[in-house]
Order: C-alpha cells, then structure tokens, then sequence
C-alpha cells in the first residue's frame, strides 16, 4: 500500500522536478514524510537529490539526511555546503545527528560539527566516543528521570517541562547516587493520586543495558522482553541514556540483511542500488574465493583422471553427487546459522542437533540414494556403477550434515561470523568428499565397471 | 549476557527437578521472567515441561504457553488438562491467546475455548475470523478512543478507567462516527492545560492500516514510520484494535528467517529445535528437486561424453565453470531478494540493477577467467584449453548476472516468495550454460585439443 505511496510521491517529484515547478515541489515536499521523501532522494541523480534537499523546510532536511544510508548519504553531503548541512542538523536530536555524521569523513564531520549550536555538537561527540555497533553509540542522552522521593505530582510536573519529544513514555526512577532502580509507564502515573510516593509505583527491575552491550545483544533483549525502550547505563548503573525500538528495529533489519547476504557470499552492507564500482571489490574477493575452491575439488577430480579416461561415464554422474552435497550441507548450515542468531543453538542442544542432521543426512541420503541408482541404471544399464553411485551419494550427505552443523558453530566460538560459513566455503567440504568417495569407489572397482 | 541468564536458568531448573525440590522451584519460577522460562521449557522432556508448568503461577502460566512456538507447544498443550491452559489463558490479553489456540489442532482449540471466560473467549473467536497473516489477526481490541470534542481533563479520565495494560502510549481520537481522525502521545496530555479541547492537541493524519493488511505490509510502515503501535481500521475507517511494536518485531523476526531459510532451500518456520521426523518431508523435497536438476545438468554432460572420453582432461575443468556459475548467481539473487524484501528493488530500478549486475559479472568474469586460464595453463599446458575455459567462464558469469536478477523479480511478480530462487532453482541454469558453453566450445574445437 504504502509502497505505492512512495511510488506517486516519486513520480510527482519527478514530474515538477523536470518541469522546474520549485515553487509547487516545495508544497508537496512539505506534505510528504521525510522517511518517504528520502527514499524518493535515493533514486534520483545526485544533482536533483540537492534540488530537492533545498527546497525542504529545515527541519524535514535533518530528518530526511537521517533516514538516508551511505553510500547515498555521502553523495548528497558532499554535494551541499557545510553550513547547510549544519544548520539542517540542528534540528534533530543527537542521537540522529550521529546516525547521519558517524558515515561522513572524519574531515566533513568535524567541520559540520564545527558550525552547530555549540550544546548539540557537544552531546554528539560525547556520543560519537562510544564504540560503533554498542548500545552507547546508539543510545539517545535525552530521558526523564526523578528520585525515589519524589511524588507522583512532582514526577508529572517534570516530564511536563522535560519535553523530550515524541519518545517518552516511561519515567526512570534513580535514587541518590544517580543509579537506575526502576521505572513508571506513563499511564501508571496518570492513574495514580498526585500525593503517592514514585517508589510506590517502580517496577521492582529493570532491564538495562551497559554503554558497551552489543547491538545485536540488545535487539535480543528488545525482542524476548518486548522492550520498548531500553535504559542505558554506565559501569555503576548510573542511567546515561535510553535506546528506542525504532532504533532496535534498524539495528534488527540491519543484522537480518547482514546473515542473508553473508550467506550469499555479498557483503553485508550491500544495497541492489549500489554502484557496481563500490562493491566489485567485495563480489570478486569471494568469487576468487570460490575459484580457488573450485579448483582444490578439481584437483581431486584431476587424481581420477585415468579412471575418467577408461569410462567417461563417470564425468557425466560425478557433479550429482557434489550438487547433492552442495545443497544438503546449504539447508542444515542455514538452519543452524538461523538457529545461533535467533540464541537456539546453544551448546546444550549441541548433540540432538547433530543427531538430528546425521539422521535426517541418512534417511534423505537413502532416499536420494535409490532414485538416483535407479535412473542411473535405467539410463547406464550398470548395477554395480548405480549401487556406487548412490552410495557415494549417501556418504556425502552424511558429510554434509556433520560439517554444516559444526563449521558454524566452530565460527561461532572463534568470534567470526557464522554466516560466513556461506555455500562458498562449507561446500568444498562436500564437493571435494563427493568427488572423491564417487570416483575413488568407482576407481578401485573399474575393471567391474568396464 | 541475557543468554548466560537463560542458561543459569535452565541450570538451576534442571538441578531442582532432578532433586525433586518442587516448591524451590516454585520460587525460582516466579522470580523469573515467563520469556526465559519459556526458553529453558523448550529444552526439556516433555514430562518435565509438563511439571514446570504446573509450578508456574496462573499468570505466569498463560505467558509462558504464549511465548512458545509450535511444535512445542502443541506437545505441551497436548500433555496438559485443556481446564488447565484455559484457566491460565483467562488471564492473558485475547490478542495473545489468539498467538496460542491459533498453533493448535482445531478441536483441541475449541475445547480450551469453550472453557474459557465467555467474553474472552468471544473476542478471541472474533479475533481468529481474520486471515492469518494480516493485521485483523495480530492486532488487540484494547485501546483507548476518545471523541474529538472531549477535554483533557475527559481523556485523561478515560485512560484511568481504562487499564489497558502496559501497552497504552497513545489516546486515539474518533468522530461522532467512531472513524479514526488521530491519536495524542500520552506526554502530550500531561503537558497540555486540562480543559483544552482533545482536537487540538490531536495529529492531523494518523498511519492506519485496515484489518486485511498483509502483516509484512505492517513490519514495513512501522519500520519506515517509527511507529511503536500502529491503530487498525475497517473498510470505513472505524477503529477495529492497535497492534504493538512488539508483535512487529516478532513478524520482521519470522519473515527473516523465512526469507533466509527459503534462500537455503529449507522450510521458512523450520528451527534447529525441530524433531527430524518433523522437517525430513521439506527436507526430502528439495533435494529431490536438487536431485532432478541436477541430473538434467549430468544430461547436458552426457552429451559430450565422447569429448570426455577422447580428453578426460574436461571432466576435470568442466565443474570449474558451473561452481563459479553458482556463486555468482547466489550473489547477484541473494542481493535482488533481499532488495525486493526491504522494498528497495522496484521496478523503476530494474534497468540500473541489472546493468549493475551485468557488469559486475562481466568484469569479475575477466578477473576470474584470467586466473583460471593461467591456472589451467600452467597445470596441463594448454593455451586453447585454458582459452576455451576463461571464455566458457566470462560467459557463464554474464549469464549468472541476468539470471540472478530476473527470476527473483518475475517470482515476485508472479505472487510467488521470491526467496523460494534459492540455489538450487537458479543455478541449474549456471550448471547447464557452464557445462554447455565449456563442454561445446571444447568438442568444436577437439582436434586441436588433442
């Protein structure tokens, strides 16, 4: 529905873009959501993105460069002056400035922060000290707070000055030293009498997260809890900000794209409206790769070449049994690189996912293995070369059960993406067991066969 | 860290139930949060499960059994007394006792309900009306409306009576005819003077969705929007119910997980948790079309097995060419389904991605074929051979390109999940050009390769 909103949106733009209406643009840029009129930026030529950006009103220009992802955000910057940019970002809160200058040169940055209001510039670069990927880089410095002493009168007369934006919903409650001890939903302070003590109502825990959680650890957090607002806390519970789900929900799809593409082999950042110049470097390093991997499968194949040679029936069966471990080790490293990113696939059920696979590579593998013998018989009219075949094809399908559940997991303990276990690398594994279990069978067998 | 939390849990669960201390237990239940208990549930026997239940308070008991997916939760429910899970279900909102009866065999279903409260179980029947998978079906019929003409003073009345639970953030505003005109953050209403007319404090448009809205529609505008509850309407724009940031996030969880898992040629709600007997039939189905293509592959090789025979040397290059077929595909189909996913890839770029991916086939296709043809060379000392090899792989990754990024999109277009061009559907294409254009060029040119 909505997509073709955004759809009308651009193609109105697009219209009084080329027909030089400035004037009716405006209104219409105006109207429109910033979320909708940045996705609309994304599609145009750079030159038109700056037309456009002009003629937002400032406060839809910072939201706008929020919504915006390098590598379209550093073209557009790039294209408008500083002082623009500056006076854009002055609008928005500092959590999104710092979405929009943490993808900017170190250079750029400085000079935009340079030329904003002293107060904001401060803020984000005490963000911008976080580490990218935690939850202080992520965090937003703007929350309402009261001490435990305090009323519920006292507590409504504070979020009434606080004006925090759209984004508060919860009271935080801390007691003398600064610390989080709990927190009131709005509602619950609106029911209450004005004269209860705010400690009264607390929850008695919170859930919090440190400056230096894991982004993903705290999208884990958001999602079990049903969080919708996450307090932040320094070494010694000390509140420093709060982390919205709207942030939790980008940092989620952010992830969910990363998994897909790393297991596709493409970088986990790419867009499909990439430049094919930004990413050629990321597509060819696991192409050569996969070549290389390749060529180590050949070299097995290259030991049988005699065999091959004699019966060049064997070439023709011999990709099947590699296909047929290519897509069983594909389906269970999928689950189980699924399975470790949802928190499944813990070490305790380590064993009865194995077993599972190892079963599941068994059964699938016999019943493979049998269709395969029979149409390779029908087709051949050889027993003894259908029986290799389909035994060579359930050897491999339990090899590719074992090392699709492991070589993830293993990843998964040295700290390196288990995602990058992609087809490219854990089908060597089968390719090279197909080609070898098939051929070595068919090779110490051969004067049966011919 | 909350994952080391979950596994303390489940620790000091199983310790106490293997000494039988059940009212230690109790007590450990009650302090813990009904989301990790849940998760430690999912781990046990089944009659263990059974035991944990029945220590859970009532409250307690209603947001476990809700948090839990099929199949577990039809094995537990199917082990349990239906009296039990109603009276646990009475005291859950009827939108999550929908999440529960909606995952179990109708009759058992009817069962529980007809034992539940007769209102509950009304708006839980009215509820499940909906087509799974749209907004009707995951939304609750709890919220606070207030006409327009109302004060502040009047809506704030409102929400105190109300009790909606935590999830109230929002007071809606309808007309004299219940259509839905906008909404006021509660922080709103605290700061406003209490005789100020609700209307003019209210947005002027609100982001509705109507009941039958498919949920990834949802994911998508909450996701775009920031929205942290999104109202539903009927056709007449009467509000029906919200749906929370919450059950979002679990749709954009589900719908990754489909698209990655799809991608990997495995049932989209498969788990690691799955018993084998559970997903052996999905399982056993795509390998037996891998199985399929990858014979009509072998066929193409059966073609040229006379080549094969005079030069056996191709059988040993001749997979090269299809395995680096294969990775590009998966690339170019993993980056234009993930695209078409998050609504990037429409229709007014196609033309931009497809002579992205064109190019980045053929240039990454030179790079590749370079190095393979100076591999090919050094190892058999061919020139013409390693030519033919190099060109088949220019070819094949050209191919590769075009493929990748139209079938996803015509998959699309023809209303069928786009993820579904996983590996094993595209790359049969790769297997049969690669082993087409390297097997013919080489048997054209065979007298001067021998």
């Amino acid at each position: 529905m909505e997509e073709t909103e955004t759809g009308r949106l651009g193609d109105t733009i697009k219209e009084l873009l080329g027909g030089g209406h400035d004037e009716r643009l405006a209104n219409v840029l105006d109207e429109a959501h910033p979320a909708d009129v940045s996705r609309v930026i994304r599609e145009l030529p750079v030159e038109d993105q700056v037309r456009v950006f002009r003629l937002l009103s400032p406060q839809n220009a910072g939201a706008v460069l929020s919504e915006l992802d390098d590598p379209i955000l550093r073209e557009l910057v790039g294209s408008l002056d500083e002082a623009e940019v500056s006076r854009a970002l002055d609008r928005m809160p500092s959590d999104e400035v710092v979405n929009v200058v943490e993808e900017l040169p170190k250079e750029q940055a400085d000079g935009i922060l340079d030329l904003m209001e002293e107060e904001k510039a401060e803020e984000v670069q005490e963000l911008l000290e976080y580490r990218e990927g935690t939850a202080g880089r992520l965090m937003s410095p703007d929350f309402v707070a009261v001490p435990e002493h305090a009323s519920v009168a006292q507590a409504l007369e504070h979020i009434r000055k606080a004006a925090t934006g759209d984004a508060a919903f919860y009271v935080y409650v801390v007691d003398d030293h600064d610390h989080l001890v709990g927190f009131v939903p709005l509602h619950r302070l609106l029911a209450a009498d004005p004269l209860t003590p705010i400690s009264a109502l607390r929850t008695q825990e919170v859930e919090s997260v440190s400056v230096d959680t894991d982004q993903e650890e705290v999208a884990r957090l958001v999602q079990r809890y049903n969080l919708i607002q996450v307090p932040v806390v320094d070494p010694n519970r000390r509140l420093l900000g709060t982390i919205g789900v709207d942030d939790v929900i980008d940092v989620m799809r952010e992830e969910a794209t990363e998994d897909i593409q790393r297991l596709g082999g493409v970088g986990g950042d790419e867009t499909v409206l990439d430049q094919p110049e930004a990413v050629f470097k990321k597509r060819l390093v696991w192409r050569l790769i996969n070549l290389f991997t390749a060529v180590l499968a050949a070299s097995v194949i290259g030991l049988f070449e005699s065999s091959i040679h004699s019966l060049a029936t064997l070439a023709v069966f011999m990709p099947i049994v590699a296909s047929m471990g290519g897509i069983a080790t594909t389906q269970t490293a999928t689950v189980v690189v699924r399975g470790i990113a949802l928190g499944d696939m813990t070490p305790s059920v380590l064993r009865r996912v194995l077993w599972k696979e190892i079963r599941l590579g068994f059964t699938t593998g016999v019943a493979n293995g049998v269709v395969i013998a029979a149409i390779a018989y029908v087709w051949k009219g050889q027993v003894l070369l259908a029986l290799i075949l389909g035994l060579a094809l359930v050897f491999n399908m339990l090899v590719a059960a074992v090392v699709g559940t492991l070589i993830p997991l293993a990843l998964k303990i040295f700290r390196i993406d288990p995602a990058i276990a992609s087809s490219v690398i854990i089908t060597t594994f089968t390719d090279v067991c197909g080609f070898f279990s098939f051929l070595g069978l068919a090779t110490l067998l051969i004067r049966y066969l011919l």
